[in-house]
């Protein structure tokens, strides 16, 4: 078995694409405790921006507690469009076609149900089993509970890692009035071809919803000039909003006004500020506020954001390809020797920020690299999930990891941890 | 025209009322920017407790930039059943009757579709226009989107600010299935009898849902004693939870497994960490929660809960009830003989810790007003609307802010601000 000793060429590369890396400074604007410790899940929960420390305090101390109730008036309702505005920049949509709000699954259900009422004489809903579960549910919920007969198919993956264009492509008859994806599925990493999808399932007659939750801040995404019609997603992952931080919906423009929000809160109204007994929709995609937004969490969004915007979309890309990159050339000479297989594909436009690894004692090992400073995620039954966030995380991070998943297999470190079952949200 | 001097006595049973009240101290526990300030919009958005400052400090830097994805496991997955433990002491529920999630009108909109389809064979909603606009839009969609055939019947008020019990108790036919109201309505500040209409609305077979939004904090709630069916509120208001904080939700313990969420998310899962491609909803109230809930925001909730509990409910209520009681001794003073009128009932037990003025001026008033620094809300078209808060205003707050009240009125400088139409979630 091949070693991976301080001398192995695979480390000169390591350094040398950090020295040569645009992004290097950026990992100095996250709060990093303890330098030593590898942090691989930040498509979990993305770390924390040093400057959202300073935004929340102020926010907390100058703004909840001094403005109190003005503060709506003097930030709080313009924040929101402005934070909106800025991850519009990073999804590819045109101002005004993005919101932040609730959370993911109440954001999907809304627009799914929204989206089926208008595809009236349509029956079909079209889905794929790499999907995140919870998506799964609330498309259940939604052929179930919008207008018409719906039913939901969910398409199979034959490897349960991939799902080719073409299986999707035969599955779309006139009856389909809806085909909602991930656009990175959260398991394997790969990456559906959104933009060739949506001409095909326009050409149907169909809608395109897209989850990008598992993409946002790490994969091109141009939802606009793609024609997708609707996207949910979330923001605590690659954009580092926080814990539960707000989710976010687009509506493309056009299709705004001609959508309902089965949850017609306040705060979607015409003139929340009437406080109107009538309920009228704001004109675009303001209608699919409901309640009053988290300010605290929202405005820890934005710092984030910024952050993304400053090192710049292309960059943030070209990295996470990078690494993803970089860590299959480990993988092919210290990891699939010693019984690691792959679920991500090896073609760079077919996957996301992630690579995830089978083993049979993936739990276990999941632990170990904890022990070891090394944090990914475990998925059942046998996957070892990891993000690669291109503003904070180093190619010699991943040679390391890759180092001590060496060190856990090859001493059998591993089986000291006892069996169980454990994952994080 | 009455004047208010120094000399006056209600100056002094303000002095005293303040000298002997037992939750004095605790105004120390919130900041307090501006000493000079009289902040009566409790009722929109409660004070900054000091605590929650540095609360939400550690736990931003300590929590999420320590432990990231870690804090799930460690803390934040105990912090939701803690925090809402907490708030079921307040609003008199069993523990695993209350959860912290959503908004106000997404929970609303989750338990009210819930109930409508387990109460087959019934037909109508009854609610009254003194209820929370936007509970009027939800309530007004659930019935459209439950099973079965559903009609809103909106029982209206005679004289615009009350609705007595008989009114509701002659509506209730055994089409009647489920009657939905808010506990304090936000305009009047009138009381609904909760006990005795849970008492009148069971006999004939309909569910009570209150929204406590208004009430929770200020005004004694026994939900569960009363059985009390379903309940919404948010936690932004008296509770002090923070600008957009999370909402909550109750479910009698008894009810809870029948209901199916409309809305089937992940963390709403019997085991959400499975990540199942089916959904099997968790057994008691835990079925109501959605997404991946805002750690940050719910953090904050806690030590302002902690500070209510502390203070004690019935020294709460006790006091809340001196303030507003005081208040219209200054009324009776001052206020109705300079054409004020008052909206709130006068009977203590049918008014929550608000009080509303009638003045065809309400406008201009109120802009005078925050500029001499007594913060409260306008409604239109003519509503002057106050919170007291018992745990940070006191008794010579509200003589201030009449005294200033009297001087806006007699030298008429509320005549220098402009028409206009606002006000603030």
């Amino acid at each position: 078995m091949n070693e991976f000793p301080p001398s192995h060429p695979l480390w000169e590369t390591a350094k040398s694409l950090d020295a040569k890396d645009p992004l290097r400074k950026f990992r100095q604007e996250f709060m990093i405790a303890d330098p030593d410790e590898i942090y691989l899940n930040g498509n979990s929960l993305g770390r924390l921006p040093v400057r959202t420390v300073q935004r929340l305090e102020r926010i907390i101390r100058e703004q909840w507690g001094v403005w109190l109730i003005r503060g709506w008036d003097r930030d709080w309702l313009k924040l929101l469009s402005r934070v909106a505005d800025k991850l519009a920049v990073i999804i590819g949509a045109h101002p005004g076609e993005v919101l932040l709000a609730d959370s993911t699954s109440v954001n999907l259900y809304k627009l799914a149900i929204a989206c089926l009422n208008i595809q009236r004489g349509k029956k079909v809903v079209i889905t794929d089993e790499l999907n995140f579960p919870s998506d799964l549910y609330i498309l259940r919920a939604a052929v179930q509970q919008a207008q018409g007969n719906w039913r939901l198919q969910i398409l199979s993956s034959e490897d349960g890692n991939t799902l080719p264009l073409e299986k999707i492509e035969k599955a779309i008859t006139p009856e389909v009035g809806l085909v909602a994806l991930s656009h990175v599925c959260f398991r394997s990493g790969f990456l559906h071809d959104i933009s060739r999808l949506s001409e095909v399932i326009h050409q149907h007659g169909a809608m395109l919803l897209v989850d990008v939750s598992h993409s946002a801040g790490v994969v091109p995404l141009r939802l606009h000039d793609w024609k997708v019609d609707l996207a949910v997603g979330c923001t605590y992952k690659f954009l580092n909003g926080g814990p539960g931080s707000p989710a976010f919906l687009y509506v493309r423009e056009d299709l705004a006004p001609l959508l309902d929000n089965p949850i017609p809160g306040w705060l979607g109204h015409e003139n929340p500020f009437r406080f109107d007994l009538e309920y009228r929709p704001a004109r675009g995609i303001g209608r699919f506020r409901v309640g009053t937004p988290p300010v605290l969490a929202m405005a820890a969004v934005e710092p984030a954001l910024d952050l993304l915007l400053e090192a710049g979309q292309e960059n943030a890309y070209h990295k996470a390809k990078g690494l993803t990159e970089f860590f299959l050339s480990l993988y092919d000479a210290f990891l699939r020797p010693r019984g690691f297989g792959l679920a991500t594909p090896r073609e760079p436009d077919r996957r996301g920020a992630q690579i995830s690894l089978i083993h049979p004692e993936a739990w276990p090992i999941s632990r170990a690299a904890r022990d070891r400073k090394v944090v990914l995620d475990f998925r059942p039954p046998n996957l070892l999930r990891m993000g690669f966030a291109p503003l904070y995380n180093s190619y010699q991070e991943l040679a390391r990891a890759v180092e001590i998943f060496c060190q856990i297999v090859d001493s059998q470190s591993y089986r000291q941890y006892p069996e169980g079952v454990d994952g994080i949200p």
